[in-house]
């Protein structure tokens, strides 16, 4: 009881900022004291600070609660096929420290990519405030991810077949948190509904359009994971039967008609010289060429998008990457295209650009490692000071 | 708590049959006075029966408890475009009477429609037993079907649009029973999930191949509704743009290729003269032009497959109607142009047909008209033996 109390004000303030007391008040529905004391385990806790609040003109003004970024944080990666994005994300989903670095080598050589992650990590932990527990490292992947043990069953944009990918960063950093792994479409689609576009809404489609086509489902409030956690590729519906060969060795799929190559051969350049920066500036400084490219490759989007709002009738389709920074360029090819999909289901569904962009993925794998202290705010923190459970619950 | 445990001991007789009061308790984890003591009071609300078991050679027989099939039942339909099926489901989902009638008019005629589905209802309400209590009457549809007020939004194989299905019913029985509505590929998956070739699978994709192919899905044991209700859609996945018109307006969707009239075509038939029974008796008498067209078919429905399974990630495929009618014929075909799909949800994924066959819509509906009582058997008994209350909870 009281742990899940401690939970649900927690909760409030991780996900949606400071708030006076009398606001936790009304948004919990516990009374004053109830307030005043889980407040003040959660500060005991050092979670959470106190500070006076604004005199508003009638009455004393109520404490404002507030969480501490620096008590607990999660160090959070995204591997793509050009860079490994990485942040320090603190208590609130503060995003404490941002870097993204390209692969030293080509994204395919693994051992690289750890050791890019595990350099990643030793500066970002380097940086962090003494005392701040590190509650987990979790790393978004363009792949199918196999849960609880993160092996990497397959990322075609990555080239990577059956890599123990947890593990491996386990033994790059010494063992010293907790690791998991999680698809990007999924990571993508828990942030934008937690944090970014979708938030407040409890149907969402995420598409995240880069070199690969990701994608996740948020269904009633929760992810859609299948059987065994790999729901929500996307990318690899056929739109185009005997099309181009797709990463993952059939043809035809999404991901072949929008993923970046598909845009940057659409604009007329060769995706081996160019890369998708380009289509966006020459796109930006008005660029006809490109512009009719990129509008052709909207109707691509708009017919699949029309596929699936049919399957998940969401309430919100969310499109992140390049897909996002491309949209407003796309939107009447697009819309037109969309526009085939079923009344009922198009008509309650709004298309909106991602509001997190390339750090959704960032965001949501950073909540992956948060889960815990949410869930039991004293008792995760009892366990995770102790340097040996740390271990444990990492292995 | 006895409200609960009320519903789990009718649950699992409803749903496994006949029980010996030893089986029960193991099921339910209850102790034997427990089960004895819910036992006699379903038995006194005339929900269930007990005989004397049969003599295994050892101790005394344990008593066998069974559902009274004819205490409660549910007046299901099945609206298709050629038919109306109908049955009297009993409890224990017995059909102790199913019927098809073909449609007096055409299937457009709404009022044709619902007179016949009032005719279909006086008919079998007068051979049910008397003292049997009718929870409702449910009605499956192939189109997009609001809740919960049963507007027929749309229906493109029936022509139908925005029809107030349920108030037409309604008006049509005198009011007399609750009335909902169901959309047929939701309704099916329900019934292959609780009583057929999905059984104790979570993660279920059921597709019913007709004149409109309809589907659903069941995602860790709950149906997939989506913000509307409308979810499952996959007759309008687009699987080949600039392709066939289909029922719904648009080009190129899965049903223009895989649904009844797409497979009367491909055998080199003519839709308007030949009816899919015609193909499927020339398949069983192996005329060759048939089998290859019903195998060049199989394409089609293996590669929308693929993109549903990388979806869903579904443990089960069901296939039902004609699709599962034909599907021994497809197989070759549809497993090639199936195995495009991921690598790591293929292996997951089970296909097989439908084991209701042509009843599924039928079993799912009337589970729809059971779930109050299973949920809450003697309240729902008594609310429902006060005809002005039956009125009051069908309005």
């Amino acid at each position: 009881m009281r742990r899940a109390n401690l939970s649900a004000v927690l909760r409030l303030l991780h996900f949606h900022g400071p708030a006076t007391r009398s606001d936790l008040v009304a948004s919990t529905g516990f009374n004053r004291s109830t307030v005043g004391s889980l407040t003040s385990e959660l500060v005991k806790l050092g979670l959470v600070r106190e500070r006076p609040g604004v005199f508003s003109g009638k009455g004393r003004p109520s404490n404002v609660v507030e969480p501490v970024s620096t008590s607990v944080h999660v160090l959070a990666f995204d591997v793509t096929p050009s860079s490994v994005g990485a942040a320090r994300v603190g208590l609130g989903g503060y995003l404490l420290q941002v870097r993204r670095r390209l692969h030293s080598a080509s994204p395919h050589d693994v051992p690289a990519v750890v050791d890019l992650i595990a350099t990643l990590a030793r500066e970002m932990q380097a940086k962090s405030v003494p005392g701040s527990v590190c509650l987990g490292l979790v790393v978004s992947v363009p792949g199918s991810v196999r849960q609880p043990d993160g092996l990497v069953r397959r990322s075609p944009p990555l080239g990577w077949h059956e890599v123990p990918f947890a593990e491996l960063l386990r033994d790059a950093t010494g063992h010293e948190y907790p690791i998991a792994v999680g698809n990007d479409g999924d990571l993508g689609v828990v942030a934008e509904y937690l944090r970014g576009a979708a938030q407040g809404q409890q149907d969402v489609l995420y598409v995240r359009g880069e070199v690969g086509v990701g994608g996740g489902v948020v269904v009633d409030g929760e992810l859609l994971k299948g059987a065994g956690g790999y729901a929500g590729e996307v990318g690899h519906i056929v739109v185009k039967p005997g099309g181009r060969v797709c990463s993952c060795g059939a043809r035809g799929c999404w991901e072949a008609e929008i993923g970046d190559a598909a845009i940057i051969r659409a604009v007329g350049r060769d995706p081996r010289e160019s890369d998708i920066e380009d289509v966006i500036s020459d796109v930006a400084i008005g660029n006809r060429r490109s512009i009719a490219g990129v509008r052709k490759t909207g109707e691509w989007v708009g017919l699949g998008l029309a596929s699936l709002v049919n399957l998940f009738n969401p309430r919100v389709v969310v499109l992140g990457g390049t897909l996002g920074a491309l949209y407003p360029t796309m939107e009447p090819t697009l819309a037109s295209a969309y526009s085939r999909a079923l009344g009922p289901v198009r008509e309650q569904a709004l298309l909106v650009r991602s509001d997190l962009g390339p750090d959704a993925q960032l965001v949501g794998a950073a909540e992956v490692a948060f889960a815990d202290v949410l869930e039991d705010p004293a008792g995760t923190l009892e366990g995770r000071s102790d340097p040996e459970q740390q271990m444990l619950s990492g292995a």
